[in-house]
């Protein structure tokens, strides 16, 4: 089996799938999340949010994006070989995510890059999904992860 | 004076600038966040992020991100007018944001697009920037608002 925890720039080859955690997201997370960071109407008021397309309270779509993060580094798949994120791309959310739906998130390596400057390490670039319960997609995104080599 | 509240799709031109608000990130807010939704030693523990290149506790990227849409948002430039966000593009944080920062926001409108099918809406693309205290740049982003129109 495919080693999925701790991984340095050298194990992450194109096509390794990382199978994150799941999550069900409550009406109280997604209220929390909202009033400090995005107090839109559809994402901290049931009534007016009943009244919308969405047809009751969804979540921010930044919580969205934080949780599926969270889903896939709960994993433990990046540890020593970790030097944080310089970015993502494409972020789209197909289906909003409601209240009491649950979470289940997955990243597929899409690219590996070597860094020219500094021989110890590369930037890695990973396809994320989210998806509901149902199988909806209610998040995709190009994450990049700046990895260190195991032998560094 | 240009109207900077309640904006609809019309209102919206290339190169219209919204002022967001500021705010004070404090190192509670930052391990807040990070605990439940990014929990990366480098922002829930002083101690080793000391030792990091980064020298001491930084915000998750997605809280810089979601903080900086809320200081926009903050300003009231939507409220009828709007649908929801479809998206966001080449989201970059080229430096990292540290406990006792103030963050500023600010975002131009950089594309508007009139929706082929639904006549009533359209898509406004702005380019948001982040900066702290000392005007340096930590976050970049291209976000998305479906928008509507005012008459519709």
């Amino acid at each position: 089996m495919t080693r999925q925890t701790d991984l340095h720039f050298e194990d992450f080859t194109p096509g390794l799938k990382i199978e994150g955690r799941s999550a069900t997201l409550t009406e109280a997370d997604i209220i929390d999340f909202a009033l400090r960071y995005d107090p839109q109407p559809f994402h901290v008021d049931r009534e007016t949010a009943a009244r919308t397309n969405f047809g009751g309270l969804i979540a921010s779509g930044f919580q969205t994006l934080a949780m599926s993060w969270r889903l896939l580094y709960q994993t433990g798949f990046l540890h020593h070989g970790n030097l944080g994120g310089p970015g993502m791309d494409e972020v789209r959310w197909p289906h909003a995510l409601a209240a009491g739906d649950t979470l289940t998130t997955s990243a597929v390596v899409s690219e590996v890059r070597a860094s020219t400057s500094k021989p110890d390490r590369g930037v890695v670039k990973f396809a994320v999904t989210g998806v509901n319960q149902r199988g909806e997609t209610v998040l995709t995104a190009t994450m990049m992860i700046m990895a260190k080599r195991r032998q560094a």
